[in-house]
């Protein structure tokens, strides 16, 4: 089949890729968009040192499974294989399974293919009324779920969101449906309009917010001066969300440490969230994502849409199986 | 009168050292005996660039205040005062008011001196069980008690102190008697010990626990490399309560950020706690501070203390200002 495969710092197009055998409760997925996240251009960079097919959001048809009901359903999926048996599991965090793989991140050949595997545990049934381009978008949308699903904004705070890129647009959606008082800080007048659209604040990088005026800051710019602006605007006793990761390790000198620990800020790593409840928010259609789409490629053209996602300004590169 | 003084990277006695006026709502408190922390030493070591009266740790009897009640009533006082007026006051936060003076840290002379002053609306009257050894270690008591009045331990959680310093010793103290599992982590076989005589089960820093086993982890042995081994220790989810600040900024470039986003960590910086509530432990007597005492000297031998007090081993050292 075809590929999109990172090795050795690149990704190549292969188009003889082997079809991997299916293991008991796994489906075979026929994927029909994946899209393009700033942690597959990473995982280029060298970040994790992960070898084989990338790709981690997608939709697709299910081909293959042990339980006939999933045969032919349209999906998304969870991106985390779970053991079930390690303590993390057992305590229900089974994201953060001991012996987890991760689709196309860790140990587990991604979507941008023709096929991929996931558990059926791990699948999710996408509604009729909700697109595939809207359905591409459930992982990330879940990621920017994880923020209220573990840290909870209540509508009087005060929220500030630095970077308008892919992430930050779909989190300053979901931040928004809290009620919050709520900003986004960026560098692009675009993407910002965007963001006021959707119901925040658009702050110019150079015009952020009062300092230490912000009950909660999410720092996913993946800047290493993102980490600095958001300790400068959390109040005493704030929280500071981390959504981004990256190979270069950006940030932790950024950080003072003696203030988080003389204003009792709370810094809180943040990563994947729960892939139903961005499926039952897409289907309400209270996320609009038609905006951040950027660009589509087909899969034959894959190492030019990594490319244009690579690119400053570009938002949501999908990347389409079959045309 | 007598004070021990911070000036230019030094700590002198000083004999004459002016009484200060007396504001309205203060209390002018004759000082029994004081704690010597690490914060003094930091101050002399040029954090946060403070020069006047050192000492934030006392015990002590009020000689003149505007309501009656207070005259002759021995003492501890909250150190931050606090406004009342701005953003932080006004949600409650107090001891993060905007315009605050710290008593032997920020803007207001200390407590190693013959007499200190602190708004009324500090003070804690010490009960008559409580003996001056107990009540000197109430603000170090309230500042390991700060750890569970926002960061809430479960009976159930596994839970490591890393550090057996003169905070560690209170923080397992205070940690136990939530119940939890507890371990201290330090270099000192004889301050470990200490800790195993107060519930917590003791690592050699050389033989910490497993690694990604603990629910928290308390970070206050003031090194760097005390960071990095929480982090190694804490579990996916799990939360770092950092204690301690330093003059050398130390622990930023320890911490790696990336694996605090993908295992969702929480770091939270703690500081100043309730006094109220480690009179009320004092009194109830379940808090033991003899073994804590190292050394005592008078105040006339104010330097030795503090020399005294950054040996490696030393514990507390308390200055009795009339012997």
């Amino acid at each position: 089949m075809r590929a999109l495969v990172c090795e050795n710092g690149a990704a190549r197009l292969r188009r003889d890729y082997p079809i991997a055998p299916r293991a008991a409760g796994e489906a075979r997925i026929r994927v029909v968009q994946a899209g393009v996240c700033a942690t597959d251009l990473q995982l280029i960079a060298g970040y994790k040192g992960f070898s084989g097919v990338l790709g981690h959001e997608f939709v697709g048809v299910v081909e293959e499974a042990d339980n006939a009901r999933w045969i032919g359903q349209r999906v998304v999926g969870g991106i985390n294989r779970a053991c079930g048996q390690c303590a993390p599991c057992r305590r229900g965090d089974i994201t953060h399974c001991a012996q987890r793989d991760v689709l196309g991140i860790l140990g587990r050949d991604g979507a941008f293919a023709d096929s991929c595997l996931l558990p059926e545990a791990n699948l999710h049934a996408v509604p009729d009324g909700v697109s595939d381009d809207q359905a591409v978008f459930a992982e990330p949308l879940a990621a920017a779920l994880a923020i209220t699903d573990q840290h909870p904004i209540a509508p009087g705070e005060r929220v500030t969101v630095i970077g308008d890129g892919r992430l930050g647009l779909l989190i300053v959606q979901v931040l928004a449906l809290t009620g919050c008082d709520l900003t986004l800080v960026g560098r692009h007048a675009e993407k910002l309009a965007l963001g006021e659209q959707w119901g925040a604040r658009a702050g110019l990088a150079s015009e952020p917010p009062v300092a230490r005026s912000q009950d909660v800051v999410v720092a996913c710019s993946g800047e290493a001066s993102g980490l600095a602006l958001a300790q400068s605007l959390v109040r005493p006793r704030g929280r500071i969300i981390l959504k981004t990761t990256s190979a270069a390790q950006q940030g932790a000198a950024e950080l003072d440490l003696n203030a988080l620990v003389v204003d009792e800020v709370t810094l809180c790593g943040s990563r994947c969230g729960p892939m139903d409840a961005a499926v039952r928010l897409l289907a309400q259609g209270v996320i609009d994502v038609a905006p951040l789409i950027s660009a589509r490629f087909s899969l034959d053209q894959g190492e030019a849409a990594l490319t244009a996602a690579a690119r400053k300004g570009v938002l949501k590169v999908v990347l389409q199986m079959t045309c």
